[in-house]
């Protein structure tokens, strides 16, 4: 079997990153690992998401993997190395602000994340870097990450929290809203109601997506030869909440199966 | 210095219970430990949970405690010895129980608590071999433990999730409700608005304060000859959030130490 692309998340947010690739690249083999054990990383140190971090990618690795897509915000803003142990390490906030930047019209893009991610201020450095007359308002919204591994899509507890984290940041004026966790496109019809037409959201999967296929055209990143991939998933917990809701996020692509691990 | 009493959870709501330990003993000393890099474990399995468990409790026997308090009910209803290693341990769910027949009138009674404490059955069925008249509601409130990580206490948000988990126990006629999570309790200010007067509050920290003082008159347990207790909280990962949510919850008794530990 060729060797696969290995994604992974604290939990199910990163399978809104999986959905994208593995829709991009029907061809290509996928491992994604969920460390639902230990989920979620977004409200702590930076120091303890960075040790998860290597043991994540370590896991994935022994599998064999030809690359990791660090498909959770708050581990990409401790993890900013392009490579580990020779294989290329893509994390989300990169892609992602080179996205945003290129959708502004007028330069003031909002930032939500956890509050790792915002604390880190990745984003907000790199968004600048990118484009030095750029405003960038960011709010972390720690709520979020329980409200979508909830399945709350679209309930009256969430639009309510979506105006307490969101009113800020639209008050300034942004025509353009990075969604810094992966978990938040699971909350995106209800945050675009908020936000109303004129704010465009940004996802990690579709910007990920897009540097993927660059590298896959420069060689940076192999392609299989295989006719039809495969798509594993591996938890760190056994839950079947986390089997009925992977399917419900991943439908209508199939898993191929689900398995569990202990790191 | 004299053996102290060891109390673990996973994040900040095991201090609920901590301040009416203290506030009760104030000779003894307490070690806390909160598991904050794998919190929340309500949402765990149950396999998960034990683990976890065990460890944070041998950690604690590593500092010499002469005995544990779980002060967290998830990880009551996977740990229902009553010694480890020769050491009494006490769980919060059999003196909630008790309580709560003691204090219903009409012998029907509400149970709030996490997906695993709900999915474990542990207050349900203890209640009803305590009372086999007993009539039980329960509900799983997964959100109510971010929200009070988050510090949410009175909130419209917190509100609306009250009514969201509440609604259907209220309207069954329960004179009684075990707050069967011990991070509830910093809800309960809006809980009981939502409940209204004629319903009974259960917290695990009274409850299991009253255990350890018939234990302590019995010999079970051995009280301190000291004057003066310490207080030193230890948890897994850093957070300056942490310290100062419990500040703020311990208040006015005062934390002596804190200190980070890797288990």
């Amino acid at each position: 079997m060729a060797a696969a692309i290995g994604v992974f998340d604290s939990g199910i947010g990163g399978l809104t990153v999986l959905k994208e690739l593995v829709s991009a690249f029907p061809h290509e083999s996928f491992i994604y690992l969920g460390d639902t054990a230990r989920l979620p990383y977004g409200t702590k140190s930076s120091q303890t998401i960075r040790k998860y971090s290597e043991q994540t990618i370590e896991f994935l690795l022994s599998q064999g993997v030809k690359a990791v897509v660090i498909a959770c915000n708050s581990a990409s803003s401790q993890f900013p190395e392009a490579d580990w142990k020779g294989i290329p390490v893509y994390n989300v906030i990169e892609p992602g602000s080179q996205l945003a930047v290129q959708t502004s019209k007028n330069a003031k893009i909002g930032v939500l994340g956890t509050k790792a991610t915002i604390a880190s201020r990745a984003y907000q450095n790199r968004i600048q870097s990118l484009s030095t007359k750029a405003e960038v308002y960011s709010a972390a919204c720690p709520l979020f990450v329980p409200l979508a591994e909830e399945g709350l899509y679209n309930d009256p507890i969430t639009e309510l929290t979506i105006q307490k984290y969101l009113n800020d940041i639209v008050d300034k004026g942004v025509d353009t809203i990075v969604l810094g966790c992966t978990h938040y496109p699971l909350l995106e019809t209800s945050i675009a109601k908020y936000c109303g037409p004129k704010i465009k959201l940004i996802s990690s999967g579709l910007a990920i997506t897009n540097l993927l296929k660059l590298d896959m055209n420069s060689g940076r990143l192999k392609p299989t030869t295989e006719l039809k991939g495969s798509v594993s998933i591996y938890t760190t917990d056994t839950s079947q909440h986390f089997i009925d809701l992977s399917k419900k996020i991943m439908s209508p692509l199939v898993i191929d199966r689900f398995e569990q691990v202990d790191l």
